[in-house]
């Protein structure tokens, strides 16, 4: 395609960003086609090219070689082990997070949990009406399960439902629809006072920004680990309590997983202390080892160092989109402040068709019925100029339909 | 150690057998040390040498290569398309396994439907007194949950719980400790008899024995695939719902993988038509995908052939074990008659110290509290020589102790 001028200063602009990257060495920690621009890590993070050979190891010499003996040596033990490598990534500590099952799952869990843990009288949850719908879909369940009101509100109205009859508020820290990210500090804060527990779904925002769960007093956290985290298609998601409140966590999912010695065979469930309790049936071992190495990406990284290029990278996208494309083109969903997680979302009649052509011209986002672009930037392996190119290639692919 | 004439004619016997065995050229799919002796694969089946191979193609190609595109080309479907790889080994026509979440999660699906299926009244839940840990705990956790009683018998006295109160009975087809395997279809028929559901717990027998989960008119069925299905460490269960059942089938685990239309991001729960609806999250696919290439072995395997081939090494095994063993050293756990799955289990006072030692000396089985010995038979790869050569190092062990 034509380059226009404009289009050259933000080639030339982004080129000096990327150069003066401090992250940008860890693109070469992950297994990407380079002439490929991939903007969809907010739903599919890209391998980690450690994962590959992990993977190998674990399939030959853990389990073919070591066979049923590596459950002694380390795979029991992985869904705490693993839950210690999010748990920096999310302000906690030691001993709060563990890796299993699905978010689904892991939500089903909490929201039982916290039913049951609520004062006499509070038998309502909140849950926000814009939320990733399996959130939704489980709080609904956890609500005819047991007996207790589903209610929903927009974030900026939890007031008009939130009172001395809510147990818990489930609410997504990033919509993953507009990408907006929500103030975790000040909603916590606000359903504290009305007396009710906090439950944050981090999926979209667990490896964008540094998260303090334990500093805000959050009650329980869930998230996926296949986004940011880079974990692998569909691996496990992760569960945060509160050492506070473990021994009250009642959850229905208790499995021999949770049980305070599994290999007694005991015919009583027995929770066990801590947050094993959390777990439930057998871990997922190949799943789980995947996200372990995956995880390793971020030893030593600053996550005040990937919040700013996050914000960098979608703040210099939407200016490449408002430059690029003729006004009234697309629609920018996400917010223009720092309200944002690390994605663009754009409206566009012809959404669908749009994205399917920048798929074939490989700039990979994805789409959400029915007529948002959304466009994710992991500040692992995403720069400046595969934004500034996603933006031309966008503009192309809305000239030409 | 010092080969006796007895011993010496249980090896050219196993020889022998060995060298009749229809089904000795699958041992070369799997990867396995030869001078390992491995008998527990009844709790971790023995990986077969494509699983490394495909995983390797998961993460590089499919994962770091199509990225978020190999969602819509297999890994959405499947659940579905592995369950379909595992409906013929237990009678079950199209349509009516997903592979999903743990055991434990699929229990606790299936009880909870099964109690919101039963007519009023039935509001009692009947479990073995010998199962399986997980089994009872999950049974324990859906009678609180969904307020009903839950009731333990033994499986020879299951009349006297059994009754116009009971609404589903759980059995595990083949008791874990004993290695005895219940007659599936005389209890389904009592159960039903009594106008209950019948759920059955399959992880000790799949791969074991024909089953004929549609013919005999089960409700509900889970089952693990790591032991005889050899789909690796806390590899992803299976749940058949059959199709009579499925437009009933209320499950509580909603998320948005039984949806009818997940990518519509509809913010109402509509279950899926069909077995689909049994499916909470996002697919774990490299687990997934890991057992479904491990299911490929049994592509072509006759269930008839795997079914005598086990039930041959077991008595091998015991005569073994009659023959080389001081009278009264080791009590046989396991029934004599055909009522066994695949393994044998021997009561020793000193069970965990010469389990540790048997493997010490390449001969691997498993230990459960507080004084089994267990030896699992898994036709694919095991053989007669494999038996004797067990039962030899089991009475070196034994007579230095």
């Amino acid at each position: 395609m034509a380059i226009a001028p404009s289009a050259n200063d933000l080639i030339t602009r982004a080129a000096k960003l990327d150069a003066e990257d401090p992250l940008a060495h860890l693109r070469a920690e992950f297994d990407l086609d380079p002439d490929v621009v991939y903007l969809d890590g907010n739903s599919l993070g890209a391998p980690p090219r450690r994962v590959a050979a992990r993977m190998d190891d674990v399939v030959r010499r853990q389990w073919g070689g070591r066979l049923i003996r590596s459950w002694s040596e380390g795979w029991w033990t992985a869904p705490e082990r693993v839950g210690e490598k999010i748990a920096p990534l999310v302000g906690a500590a030691p001993g709060q997070v563990v890796v299993a099952d699905s978010t689904s799952a892991n939500i089903f869990k909490a929201l039982v949990a916290a039913v049951r843990l609520a004062p006499e009288g509070r038998r309502e949850i909140v849950v926000d009406a814009a939320t990733f719908p399996t959130d939704g879909y489980i709080a609904h369940s956890v609500a005819e399960i047991t007996g207790v009101r589903l209610r929903t509100a927009t974030v900026d109205r939890l007031e008009a439902v939130l009172g001395e009859r809510t147990a818990v508020v489930l609410l997504n820290h990033v919509d993953y629809r507009t990408g907006r990210l929500h103030d975790m500090a000040a909603i916590t804060a606000r359903v504290h006072a009305a007396g009710a527990r906090m439950a944050w779904d981090l999926c979209h925002s667990v490896g964008v920004l540094p998260i303090g769960l334990d500093a805000l007093g959050v009650d329980f956290a869930v998230g996926c680990t296949y986004k940011f985290l880079n974990g692998g298609p569909g691996a496990p998601a992760f569960l945060y309590v509160p050492s506070a409140l473990q021994d009250g966590f009642d959850q229905p999912l208790s499995g021999w997983g949770g049980h305070r010695d599994p290999f007694a065979m005991d015919p009583e469930y027995q929770p066990a202390s801590g947050i094993t309790r959390a777990r439930c049936g057998t871990p997922d071992i190949l799943s789980l080892l995947a996200l372990e190495a995956a995880l390793e990406v971020w030893d030593g990284v600053d996550l005040a160092q990937v919040r700013a290029k996050g914000l960098s990278l979608t703040g210099f996208f939407t200016e490449c989109v408002d430059t690029v494309l003729p006004p009234g083109t697309a629609e920018v969903l996400t917010p223009r402040g720092t309200d944002r997680g690390h994605q663009v979302s754009l409206r566009h009649p012809r959404a669908r068709e749009a994205m399917a052509e920048l798929i074939d011209r490989q700039v990979i986002g994805d789409f959400r019925a029915p007529d948002v672009l959304r466009f994710g930037f992991a500040p692992l392996y995403v720069g400046h100029t595969d934004a500034a190119h996603a933006a031309l290639a966008l503009a192309d692919v809305l000239a030409k339909e």
